[in-house]
């Protein structure tokens, strides 16, 4: 028997990704889906290449009237999900891919490939943000093993757009702005700040001093997390910890050499690589992801197939595109 | 003496390309510049590399309220020009780069190195459109010696995504969707065709059953026009025909070889080349431009260096960027 | 019992598509992977994200000395299978996504959504090119219902870089010269030609004087063709000839609008629409495709689907990626 | 009298930026261009959009048979330069665009808007790296007030392709491979990461401790440096020190807001902007230009204006595109 899902914000790009997913999901069956600008529209209107589930007519979006779901996953603008969501019957388990239930009580947050065993058992997942999921999976390693110090950690990340969400109508996500630029923003303030500090401190029982900088690049789809921290590990230890701590996560591998997020396109999967100079008292980590897979929709599955209690890697086997 | 300029529509990308290309004119004096959305902030907010021009205050645009200028560049979108450049007073010259005074009474169609002669003491200029700047300029030279039959001409086009303006807020220009993307639009009914069939028919004496499809490509710039043509010149005869029709243009150039529109890329050149299979009657046309250079502020300098007694060079040398 | 198949050519997009699509495969095992260029060494050296097929070593190509395959998938370059492709042993079925055996005695052309027929039942598949799957796919219904007249065609093609292969060590497929350009090529005279011609003719009986003009433009994947053929038939004909023609095909869609070719990103789908203008006796057939799925490793897997027995869309199902 | 000049290298894209601006140079007439690969064929068949220019033919690289030149380009790989520059005659200044005359004795390190009065009246110039230039002239006002500390810096650069010369055949630089991706290359070691440190404790008195990490970024053009030291200054003294260290050159733009390398396509600027947080004693600084600009070409072109007597701007007053 097909578990009921539903995905609201479906016309966003990390709903739509859901959708995609849930397209070949072999377990989830997709009978739901809302979204505010493509309301009474059939899904394929939006996605043409989505197939069968194309017939699906897009709900205006009400949390009351929901019908029966197993699973309802949630892309929804921020600030907009919290008073939605509580409107939920309990037994609908919800992920909620936006950022308003992250560290907020009840929900747990939900890093699937560093602490699956928090999440079996849940019924509400706050789903990771992009950047955090492509920094705190380089990071997890070294702060389980005390490999640098973690407080003072700095954070270099470059995105592609789609993860900005479909845009707004600002003509700087256009793709005549976009095309051959690249720029900082959101410095030394970004949303995604307070969510990588919790989870270090999470990790390894302190913090603090964090610096976290994006940036937007041309590309659709991608986060790489470039990363400076403190300590003397050497590189080899580096990947010898992330070798360990990830032997039983399907979708993190560890490379020596450093990762190309496109090696990690349209799927779920995380490549992290690491280099040190001890000299230096230096350890770079670095962390790469397709920001609507791992970043979004991908891990949102997977946190699904978790509490749902399937195998994390249950519609999640697909190999990145290349090129 | 320098000429007083002024451009309306500066915050859009014809009316800053313009600005851009007055900010190194030799003899024009940029003195007004005027928009809507941006009214009230310096130039430099939108145009952070424009120089010294960047200290000028965008003005809310009153055409009954102009400081004395000798030439006027309109950007306005399509609707918005008619009454307004009516009410400008007629001592001031006025190269409109939108669309609403072409094939319009009173206004000279300004294809600048086509018929520079028909250019020369007017003082209102309809400036040509993208699509058929890169079209009409390929043609002409058929047209004009009879090497094609004028009718029953296919030309299909694709632009960069700066055609489009800055987008006014529809993710479909923007750089998550129009990356990895190609498409055709607007088939059958495009603005431009009665623009394209009116030129031919001045051109020709006759025309009819012209097929325009454009088609919006992954870049910022650039228009490349491919057109079939019905005829039985060689290949050889097209481009000596070419050669000499545009031996005096400086801005044109024929080419043995499909022509680039990365040849173009921020310059007022046009790059023609044929290529003609006389056994199938068939006559290939092709024309590259930059669809902000010689499809609006390019021509539009152009034409502004025509109606005030300039060689049509001035302020125009600067060479394509490669790569 | 799982079919046994192996890849040579494996280190191309080509193949490497081939590979991706064989690692979600559920009755594919891929046991033999072979390239030049990486002979040696193992396939996750050259896709980090394949998966548990990455510890295949790729190897040296041979084949007088190859494993035990139900299937061998060819991609290699031109001119390099005829005589090789000769020396596997007749048990093993091949599929040539080369260009080497299309239209030669022995092979069946495999255009798997147009006669699957035929294709069901042979050993030997000449898997049809990138331009002309996606032009064929487009023209087929209208050509069988003789809503057009098979001569004359000219068909305008748009093709993302991967379909000229890994480069081969030349600039001009090279991010800084192909980012901000088009032009046309290979004009009057490219190989695949003759491909589409056949083609026309066998499906319509009579053909002649195609035009085919292939265009690159800055993208990874996808090709759109826009057609432009003689006829008399409306839009709507056209559209339900389509909807008749591909009731039971799963992967072409018939669309109203005209296709992007963002919508097959990653799939074997095929888009196709029309445009007609009767009163100027025009025909527009619109196909867009993922030049590496319907146009190589897709319709490779599929037509290996169909000579294994399969339900063509085996494996296949993956949606397209969006954005 | 016009000064004599010309290109050796002038395929390559550093080479060919040198030639487009020479096009526009009132002063310069470029009379003698050289290469390898092009050797005897005309500019214009490398750069169609070059003008009156294109009819040089390219010659054979001889150092010791040049025409007479007073001011010599010199592009040229990695290890060519040294023993063929040390061949030419005095009487000929010389620019080296190529890493090898860095910090060597003879040469002047022209960092021309940091300090041009020690390349006024030199005649052989070590043009800066495309990265170092990035770097230092954020760094530059920072150094030199002391808001910083000289050790420790840590550099995070991303680079558009172009810096990475025509590729040389590697697919890795092509289109297909490098759009939708980006990654880290050459960690903590890469070449131009001595430039950077020598140069630091030039303008500081001391250093040491220099993590220099590029990226290669789907774009053409453009570099950003984002760096981040150890510091107790505020972001308004940061702006304050670079407004007054820049204040009289030309081409270096302080700016409040992150800077993006789209406000330099083309040119020769460079924007600074600076972020600061005292608590946590960290100073970021950031850099932006075009790498073939400020990076390559354009630099060049203003320390050769500087070694001739010249205003630094000569010929260089070229807005950069938008968009």
């Amino acid at each position: 028997m097909s578990i009921r899902v539903g995905i609201v914000g479906v016309t966003g790009y990390g709903g739509g990704e859901a959708s995609r997913l849930c397209a070949t999901h072999p377990e989830f069956e997709l009978t739901y889906v809302a979204g505010e600008s493509s309301a009474g529209s059939k899904l394929l209107e939006r996605y043409p290449g989505i197939g069968s589930l194309g017939d699906l007519v897009v709900q205006k979006w009400n949390p009351t009237e929901l019908p029966k779901l197993d699973v309802l996953f949630a892309s929804l603008p921020t600030g907009e999900s919290k008073a939605a969501l509580a409107a939920v019957r309990k037994e609908t388990k919800i992920v909620d891919i936006g950022g308003d239930h992250r560290y907020v009580d009840g929900w747990t947050y939900g890093l699937a490939d560093i602490w699956p065993e928090k999440i079996v058992g849940q019924t509400r997942i706050a789903n990771p943000g992009c950047y955090p999921a492509a920094t705190l999976t380089a990071l997890a390693p070294l702060l389980a093993n005390k490999l640098i110090e973690p407080s003072g950690i700095i954070v270099d990340a470059k995105s592609g757009v789609s993860g900005a969400g479909r845009g707004g109508g600002d003509s700087k996500f256009g793709y005549a702005e976009v095309n051959e630029d690249v720029a900082a923003y959101g410095l030394l303030k970004h949303t995604h700040m307070p969510e990588i500090a919790s989870t270090i401190s999470t990790i390894a029982g302190s913090g603090g001093g964090l610096v976290f900088t994006p940036h937007l690049i041309p590309m659709t789809r991608g986060i790489l997390a470039t990363i400076y921290c403190k300590g003397t590990a050497t590189t080899e230890q580096c990947l010898d910890a992330a070798r360990k701590f990830y032997a039983d996560r399907p979708f993190v591998r560890v490379s020596e050499k450093p990762p190309h997020t496109k090696w990690t396109l349209g799927s779920n999967l995380a490549f992290v690589s690491y280099a040190a100079d001890p000299e230096r008292k230096l350890v770079m980590a670095m962390g790469a992801i397709d920001n609507l897979g791992k970043g979004a929709a991908g891990q949102a599955i997977q946190n699904a197939n978790l509490i749902c209690g399937l195998p994390a890697t249950t519609g999640l086997a697909g190999a990145p595109l290349w090129p």
